[in-house]
C-alpha cells in the first residue's frame, strides 16, 4: 500500500453517508484527503463536480484514479480493498449477506423516512416553507414502524445489526439515526434498546464517531440557542 | 454440493425482484424448489409465512436453514456461495464496485420510480380507484430521468450497466423495466438504446428471461385483449 496515493473522498458532512465514509476511513487508518463540497452552496452541481459525478450527488471516492459514487458501494468497496478488520464486511458467506441485506433494506425503509423526516423538518422550513403537520406526522409514524423493526427484527437476539461485532450496517443506520439531530429531535430518546445500539456503535468507533458529527452537534445546539432566544420562558426545560 | 439440499425460493413472479431471483437460480443451473407465494391473495401475511419473514416480503431463499431477504442479498449471496461464472458479480475490487454501485442506485431511482408507476397505473386502478392523470404524468416524468441516466451514464460506453459483460445489475434493472408491461406499456419502445440493451440481456439468459415473465406477458395480453373488446374501433392499432 506504499507505493498508493491516499484515496480521496469528496463529503459535505451534514450528509449522513458522507460522515459514514469519513468515520469508516478514519476508524481504519486508510490514508485519506477530503475534499468539502458544500451542499447548500450547490458545489456539488459546478461543472468541475458534474464532471466527475454526472449524478451530482455525494459522496464520491477517488482512489488511484477510479472513481466511485453511492455510500455502500464505497464502504464495500474499502472493506474489500483495503486492510481492514474483517467485522466490518465479513467474508463468510452467510454473515457477508446479513451485512448485504441490512445495506439493500436501509434503502427503503430507513434512508426513506429519515430523509422525508429531513426534507419536512428542517430543509423545507430553511427554505421558507412552513411546516405541513400532517406530513410530520406521517414522516415520524412511518420512522416509528423503522424503528420498531430495527428493535425487534434486527436487534431482537443481537448486540449489532447483523450479528454480535459492528459492521458496515450498523455504521450506516448509526449515522442515518443521528440526522434527525439537524431538526432539534433525537428520535431514539423514548428507545431504550435502541439508545444502548447506538453507545455501543459509538464506543466501537472512538472518537471517529464525534469528529465526523461535530457539525450535526453544532446544528442542533444552535437551534437549541435559538429556541432558546426565542422563547425564553422555556429556558428551565 | 452433493450433499446439499436444493436451496428453496418463495416467489411472486408478479414481483421483479421474485423474478431476478428465478432467473438467477435457472440461468446459473442452481438446483432449487420454488415455493409460490401469492401477494394477490395476501400469502405473505400468513402466520407460517410471518415466521419465515417477518418483513412479510417477498422473495425469500431458504438455504439449508440460513434465511435471507432482499434480492440485491439473495442474488449477491448465490453468486459467492455457488459456482458462477465470474461476470455476474465480479471478484475484483473495482468491478465489483461497479455492480453494488448499480445495485445501491437502484432503489431510490429504477426501483421506485417504477414501483410508483405501478401503483398508479395498475396497483390503484384494481382497488377501483381512478387513475390520477397528474400523479401518472409525475411517475411517468421521473422514471423518464432514470431512463435518460440509465442510457447516458451507465450505457455510456459500454454494452451492459456495469462493463461489456451481463451482470446482477443487468438482471435486477431488466426485471424492473419490464414492470410496467403489467399496465400495457411498454416504456422502452422509444428508446433504442435501452431496447438494444434488453435485447442482449434477453439473448444472455436464453429462455430462463421469458419463462419467468411468462405472467407478465399474460397479464398485457389479457389487458390488450380487454381493450380491443373495450374499445373495438381502436383494433386496427
Amino acid at each position: 500500500m506504499a507505493s498508493r496515493q491516499a484515496v480521496k473522498a469528496y463529503l459535505d458532512l451534514v450528509s449522513q453517508a458522507c460522515r459514514a465514509v469519513l468515520i469508516f476511513l478514519k476508524d481504519n487508518k486508510i490514508p485519506h484527503t477530503v475534499e468539502n463540497i458544500a451542499i447548500r452552496k450547490g458545489q456539488q452541481k459546478t461543472p468541475e463536480f458534474t464532471k466527475l459525478n454526472p449524478m451530482q450527488k455525494l459522496p464520491v471516492l477517488e482512489d488511484n484514479g477510479f472513481v466511485l459514487t453511492e455510500s455502500d458501494a464505497i464502504l464495500k468497496y474499502l472493506a474489500t480493498a483495503y486492510n481492514v478488520p474483517e467485522h466490518w464486511y465479513p467474508k463468510m458467506p452467510e454473515k457477508r449477506a446479513r451485512v448485504d441485506e441490512y445495506t439493500a433494506w436501509n434503502h427503503a425503509n430507513t434512508r426513506t423516512h429519515i430523509s422525508t423526516l429531513f426534507l419536512h423538518e428542517v430543509l423545507l422550513p430553511r427554505m421558507g416553507h412552513p411546516t405541513n403537520p400532517e406530513m410530520l406526522e406521517k414522516a415520524l409514524s412511518d420512522l416509528d414502524g423503522t424503528l420498531d423493526k430495527l428493535e425487534n427484527m434486527f436487534l431482537k437476539r443481537q448486540a449489532f445489526l447483523c450479528g454480535e461485532d459492528i459492521s458496515l450496517a450498523d455504521l450506516l443506520a448509526a449515522c442515518e439515526l443521528m440526522q434527525p439531530l439537524c431538526g432539534g429531535r433525537d428520535i431514539l430518546e423514548t428507545r431504550p434498546k435502541l439508545l444502548s445500539w447506538r453507545s455501543r456503535v459509538q464506543s466501537a468507533l472512538s472518537d471517529s464517531f464525534d469528529e465526523a458529527h461535530a457539525i450535526v452537534y453544532r446544528i442542533r445546539d444552535n437551534l437549541n440557542a435559538d429556541k432558546l432566544y426565542r422563547y425564553p420562558k422555556q429556558s428551565a426545560l
